[in-house]
């Protein structure tokens, strides 16, 4: 049993309304100004080591890829995070939030208080697309579809419920909402078209689908469980905290 | 015993100068026209594979390394060879050559023309950078100091020797000559400074010296023993060359 091209895209953007990670409680707490000045200190040294290790996943990627259009298409990605030209990149923008929340930035880069379970989420969806077949790295790759609502989400509580957001602190947040993820997803979804065609047949699609549920699932984000944590976090938060600001 | 900065670096320039493959007798004949036009073709052909794959070797180094500005330096290597903006790339630039000397381009970019001791080659080199230490895959990828050099022998002596040979066929080479190849190795040199100093060691500057012979030496390079080979070359160059141009 085959299913048709837009039967199949339906069917991967209900796994997102059904599973994108913005449905976890966490967000919900973080962008309702529910969480403690510490908690969101801890998200933003976890988030960091999502965010950093990125580019290394992007460039897993294309080392398999030999086809020269689809690694162009590709390396905007990186260039979206390490910076490129005037674009200083999101690790850049995202320690700039670290500075706004108070923390050291030469800590939150050092990696020194990421969580074990942050690092091995992370470390396992890199490890996901270096290993996987190309056709499944792709698709654990192509849910930045969905990331400019949640960062749209994100911006409009942070401003409404803290103090540490302005426009600078934000800048991480306004650039991926306006960056050119959607059209560079459709670029690339062309570029596999060939790929997309063959995983119709019903076995692949669904590997394509689990692979999709994959980075999809808040289970594979560096989300923190903030509530049982929050002692703990506030030991480490506290200690990652410049003097002048805690 | 350690050796200094300065007697470390004249050693590795030592082994380029000892070794790097423009030593190799096919490159003599090449550059002193001495090559039949399918002994170019073969080598157009074969030249290919490795061209291709640089891009896939610099994509899993960068997969490997956690500082954001190695990899912008690094990030480099690869739109040299993908293209970026106006620069259409190496890649095409090679296949503009294929296109000089009678092949047909898609044949080439197919690489089914490539024979296994080239894959094998180029293979290890790629195996090489993915996997080995990152110090040694670094040293693996600075060869291109000796580049220029070669590439100025072959715009010489192919302008002198080919009628192929024009400006746009040798705009591959020419691009290479110029190219910030050894402007990046500094930057580049600066940013492993760490991984330098440390290797500075007896132990590891064997081991560093060891991995640029790697691929410096010609037996690593996809140089073809052209004169045993040129009747099955002929054979394979003559299936490839455009009917109106064979």
């Amino acid at each position: 049993m085959t299913a048709s091209r837009e039967e199949f895209e339906a069917r991967l953007r209900q796994i997102g309304a059904d599973r994108y990670h913005d449905k976890h409680p966490f967000h919900h707490m973080l962008h309702g100004g529910e969480c403690s000045p510490a908690q969101v200190r801890a998200w933003v040294i976890n988030r960091f080591y999502y965010q950093a290790s990125i580019p290394m996943k992007d460039a897993a990627f294309m080392s398999r890829v030999d086809d020269p259009a689809l690694r162009r298409a590709w390396r905007s990605r990186i260039e979206d995070h390490d910076g490129h030209g005037e674009n200083e990149g999101g690790i850049e923008r995202w320690l700039r939030l670290a500075d706004a929340v108070g923390l050291d930035r030469d800590y939150v880069a050092s990696k020194a208080g990421v969580l074990p379970a942050t690092k091995f989420a992370v470390d396992a969806y890199v490890r996901f697309v270096r290993e996987k077949p190309l056709l499944e790295a792709v698709a654990a790759s192509l849910t930045e579809l969905f990331a400019p609502k949640i960062h749209a989400d994100r911006i409009k509580g942070l401003l409404a419920n803290y103090d540490f957001a302005d426009d600078r602190s934000m800048s991480y947040f306004k650039r991926r909402r306006t960056s050119n993820g959607f059209s560079r997803s459709r670029i690339i979804s062309s570029a596999c078209a060939g790929l997309i065609t063959r995983c119709c047949g019903a076995g692949n699609r669904c590997r394509w689908t689990t692979c999709w549920i994959f980075p999809t699932s808040s289970s594979a984000r560096p989300v923190i469980p903030a509530r049982p944590l929050t002692r703990f976090w506030n030991g480490r938060a506290d200690r990652a905290t410049s003097p002048q600001q805690s």
